[in-house]
């Protein structure tokens, strides 16, 4: 497999084409972005970090039934993936109350939603990724309603196996946020990645509301010990899972 | 009547309680605030146009059998209206795309929408009047799945009645926003004001896209002319309605 060229690089992740124009070379960078990349930095090891976070929980979550984009991960932070046409929805599983669901709502950091929510952003880095109404859905057109449904349906399964890898791990699996993309005869199949980045983690071993946050939280708010908060959600899922 | 006791102030209107316990004085103001009141100012006799346009189209609405909290108007700039409990939702409906719609969704401004879209805004100014999904409605409990029916049906139904009026003016109904509140049996009912403050008008006489606005988007943008537009839709009405 030769890495012919680079085809799109993300605030994350750098895709590259392969000799087999259905499949594709992602490359996870230790670059972190947050609020719409107003805030920039660096995480150490973090491209390594994700790719083999994402890669276990992909794997998993294919053997489960679930269809994903990878295909394997020939080096620590490369992935194989199957091309796909990105749908331009960022869908967000909500099982406790947190970040903007708490600043749009007032409900209390925390506070459990039963049964989780599914919600929509239109992924657009110009518009801020605004959260999307059913009906700004069908406006938009960005999917059909049969499609909306299918995602909400696949989000809800995959939220339902995430948190039984994280309960293995003492690990509050508090929301996150997937995308998905097409293949060529119009299948869905999850796809970009699941780690720290596009999850909220609270350690259930540590109670405090500081310390307890494994996740993109402790760089989008300075929490400190980012690194050894991404290392220890890996060290559980290898051990674990 | 007498005017007993200020029970609340709002931005465009101070509500008094009257000798009866089921009927409040609402009396119209001249301050304008946009931009949940970062912006501040007044407009010239804003509230006895208001009043008297809000006057003419809820005695239309509660002919075509919209029930609203509107009695009568002792006064050009008061009204006389059913005590009820406010439901903390801003009602929005749009047949041409503009504002926050553009902003959030990228559509041209003017794009036609078809059908209308009926939006509900959590009414909290702490929060910024954030956009609710049909979920979020729900988790907020402001409004039972009932009710949330039935307000988008009102809505609708308002919609209707008042693009037919605005016709009749040469006038184009933007979009507009609504509040309802439930009286001691439960009913709904249309509440607080229409008027060039709550809905976005265009003139049908003038293409000029600056000079085709008659509502308070000639506030919010510094546009001039405020007055003198909100007395064009007062004129057309009375003339015409």
């Amino acid at each position: 497999m030769s890495q012919s060229r680079q085809l799109y690089e993300g605030k994350a992740k750098i895709l590259y084409s392969t000799d087999d124009p259905t499949v594709l070379l992602s490359e996870f960078k230790d670059d972190a972005t947050a609020f719409n990349a107003a805030k920039r930095g660096q995480i150490p090891r973090k491209g390594e970090i994700n790719c083999t976070i994402s890669t276990r929980l992909f794997e998993q979550l294919e053997a489960l039934g679930v269809p994903t984009h990878w295909i394997d991960s020939p080096s620590p932070r490369q992935m194989r993936v199957k091309a796909v046409e990105i749908i331009p929805l960022e869908v967000v599983v909500r099982n406790l109350a947190a970040g903007s669901l708490c600043r749009q709502t007032g409900l209390a950091l925390g506070t459990p939603i039963r049964p989780p929510l599914v919600e929509f952003f239109y992924k657009n880095d110009d518009l801020g990724d605004p959260l999307l109404t059913g009906d700004r859905l069908r406006l938009l057109n960005v999917a059909t309603a049969e499609e909306v449904e299918q995602l909400r349906q696949m989000a809800l399964t995959i939220n339902g196996h995430l948190q039984m890898v994280f309960d293995r791990c003492d690990i509050t699996l508090v929301d996150f946020k997937l995308e998905f993309g097409k293949l060529a005869d119009g299948s869905i199949v999850l796809a970009d990645e699941i780690s720290p980045d596009t999850c909220r983690l609270w350690d259930r071993l540590d109670e405090d509301r500081e310390r307890r946050i494994l996740d993109k939280d402790r760089f989008r708010q300075d929490l400190g010990n980012v690194e050894e908060a991404y290392e220890q959600v890996l060290a559980r899922i290898l051990e674990r899972v």
